[in-house]
């Protein structure tokens, strides 16, 4: 018998709400993080600001110890792009590693009902919290930068003047957030309804309900003013049809109930 | 002369990075906000806990004192669903608000260049600060809830069966942020790459450059089980065309220098 690696449960990442949605399965949260574009990471706020800050940042789970490590096992979530200089300087002064929490969210669909109130979206949502470090090692660090650049487009860092410069090496900083906790939400179906409103003729002949599935879609790429290669390359072409096709389908699966 | 307002510059809100991309601007800055699908509200963490808490919301900009204020005047930000009773428990017991940052993000475009480092997105984010009470009067209540509806999709409140009766009303928390600051960048343009690069005929003649515009993309509506409408309804229709004519725009938009 398999049974699927599950975060645990503790106080602050419990899912109470519709609490039926929420999951805790390794597999379903890092395939949520990995097949979102932008993070959301959240760190404390300094001491003379009651903000907690909040930045868009790219990240992909991987493991540099274990590189063959699926999905549905222990990694660490690597974070990169739109980086302050704050985030990392706090991250290199934190003995233990600066507590972040980092959310990704998929909208697949809005779920229109009779009243506003019921209306929802189906969605897709993940939030890990651990401690983000700065990763030292070169190796490391290139290990992460080519998991994060094929995250954008796969093979995309075999198909460009690799490896990286010195230059590169310094002015580029990759936090790894060692996970504590995690949870995900997955919200999927039609719209519910009450009694109390589905029973009023009055009602549903002047309501429509259903579901507009929502999925992020790639145009046809465009090539830069300096781009030489004529053609455009089979591994972007197959990447963007394979990754429209895949979200399209998602959103239409996402229609239908659990 | 016109002068755009702006948030005022602290600490904890200037763009440092890239800070050619940053905006102040109100305008630009509840945009980003209002064509976002979810937003990700952060809030400081438990006493017992290192993490800030980080949720999925739906939000959107708006004035009850003056609901007539266009996007470039000084607004409030509604925020509803997905709420954990937490948030709203810890914006009652703040005698002067909850502090929470709110963060949107838009992917329009992957850009990519010759080497790894110089790749990056087209992008419009935006991040607010602000004071989060939970509204009380019933009639600033109904003004959010239609707000936030009609940001979903536009008229749909008003053919909807409404106004909520009493329970819905008591269900329903809404939290209003009072903004104290506030921030966006934006990315535009296609890949920059360096002159050790761009001059070497090995690497140009085999690196293919430009971007993938990016966009979120409504589908073809589908009906519930239930629905008795039996034709599409104008208004979801044309909010269904004309949202995902201007997605598309402002990718390909996007694409050009500005």
């Amino acid at each position: 018998m398999v049974r699927n690696l599950e975060y645990p449960k503790k106080a602050q990442n419990t899912v109470k709400r519709y609490n039926s949605r929420g999951t805790y399965d390794l597999g379903a949260i890092h395939s949520i993080i990995n097949t979102t574009s932008v993070l959301h990471v959240s760190f404390p706020p300094a001491p003379d600001n009651p903000f907690p800050a909040i930045l868009p940042m790219i990240g992909v789970m991987g493991s540099f110890e274990y590189p063959s490590a699926s999905l549905d096992e222990p990694l660490d979530c690597y974070l990169h792009g739109y980086v302050s200089s704050r985030v990392m300087r706090l991250a290199r002064d934190s003995p233990n590693g600066l507590p972040v929490s980092v959310a990704a969210t998929k909208v697949d669909g809005l779920v229109l009902s009779l009243t506003p109130n019921s209306h929802s979206y189906n969605y897709r949502s993940a939030v890990l919290q651990g401690y983000g470090r700065v990763v030292d090692s070169d190796e490391e660090k290139i290990y992460a930068m080519q998991l994060i650049t094929n995250k954008v487009v796969a093979n995309r860092w075999e198909n460009t003047r690799v490896p990286p410069d010195n230059v590169e090496m310094t002015s580029t900083t990759i936090l790894r957030v060692k996970i504590e906790t995690g949870s995900g939400k997955i919200r999927q179906g039609g719209p519910h309804d009450e009694a109390k409103d589905e029973k009023r003729d009055e009602i549903t002949e002047k309501v429509w309900t259903g579901v507009i599935p929502v999925s992020e879609v790639f145009g046809e790429p465009i090539p830069s003013a300096t781009n030489r290669v004529k053609q455009l390359p089979a591994y972007i072409d197959s990447y963007v049809t394979e990754t429209n096709q895949s979200s399209r389908e998602l959103s239409l699966n996402a229609v239908n109930e659990p």
